[in-house]
């Protein structure tokens, strides 16, 4: 039987949200390989993950990772987003690229700062272009408790996209994280997820929570009067 | 003993979330006046509060309901807004202007839309100057079920303003309708809160929800291990 899962590559998967997610669905099934601009240290922490809980994981630099696989998670600080998405710019023609990136201006990271384009999920959609399916999600994950497969994320994910199959297919990604993923409607609306971050921060200050979040509540239609 | 509660004045005071709005804050015990462009229509509209459950409560123009207000709540929709605030602009001097505009581009409502200044609120601050204390609130909360009491809003209130003591007094606004209200950050952070009613427009749509809300979660830095 053919595995229909797609194969996931994360690049700035060295950091703590891009290996977190890895480590969740490498556990899950999927596989994943790490991306770096360094190679050996993509390949040492797919190691280190393997090591832990066995699975398939590699690494590889960048493009090559990107290359490999049919979805590709960019998770890098916003200074890198652009430099990043040009290294791989042709090899995620086709596919689905999931855009992580919050456009923070350090250091005032509890204010909104929006870039040109309205946010970074649109600036990435407008630069690769019409051929490359850019979702935006995870924005608003705290990576502290990733690597702990029973503790709940208390955190829903917005997932915005222009096209909806391939939202439905990061929304996918999400539950295999075990986490409740959203429709959010188009790329428009990533600056929502972005911009949160800011509130979240700001939050977490303010009121000495470790790590604030969102759930989005509603009654259904059919339950209600 | 004098009454402490500052008289806020709600114009767009006449539509479903103004007059909502009004209804919970004279239900515990504000004096509030409901201003409009018609000052007919305000009055009808404060009459049918009052016959229903008395309290203190106006209607008057939008520059008379200003002039006699502390804090000034503004509920029109994106096209009015501009206009609106150069009404008043002089009565609100010195005072608290709560913008609850959403900045939807209609037809298409549930894609958001970023004005130039980056949101309607910050808009709003740069309009009336630093003389007034601008602060973004209410953008989420569906009109619907405001004027049933017993009904538990299950949604929270982001609160976005660049003075900290302006914030905290819509905070208590917030609660005095009986929801959860949250310092949001400055006035460049209002976009969250304006921009998320477009995705929850969105999901309403999609998931067949009636009134998308979000919470905010997050475990207490005293709490947590």
């Amino acid at each position: 039987m053919a595995d229909e899962r797609p194969t996931i590559a994360v690049l700035g998967g060295t950091g703590d949200l891009g290996s977190g997610l890895a480590y969740r669905w490498v556990s899950a099934g999927y596989s994943v390989i790490l991306g770096s601009r360094s190679e050996e240290r993509a390949e040492a922490a797919a190691a280190a993950i393997a090591a832990e809980i066995g699975g398939s994981i590699s690494g590889k630099g960048n493009k090559g990772a990107a290359n490999l696989a049919d979805i590709i998670v960019l998770t890098v600080p916003y200074a890198n987003q652009r430099p990043s998405l040009e290294e791989v710019k042709a090899e995620v023609q086709g596919k689905i690229l999931v855009d992580v990136t919050v456009p923070l201006a350090p250091p005032k990271v509890a204010r909104v700062n929006l870039p040109e384009e309205g946010s970074a999920g649109k600036a990435a959609q407008l630069f690769l272009g019409e051929e490359v399916r850019v979702v935006s999600a995870f924005q608003n994950v705290a990576a502290a408790h990733l690597r702990d497969l029973d503790h709940v994320i208390d955190c829903d994910v917005l997932v915005s996209g222009d096209d909806p199959a391939a939202r439905e297919s990061v929304v996918a990604l999400v539950e295999a994280a075990s986490m409740r993923g959203w429709h959010a409607g188009p790329i428009d609306n990533a600056v929502v997820a972005e911009a949160l971050t800011s509130v979240l921060i700001h939050m977490n200050r303010r009121y000495k929570i470790a790590g604030a979040g969102i759930r989005i509540t509603g009654e259904s239609k059919v339950e209600s009067k």
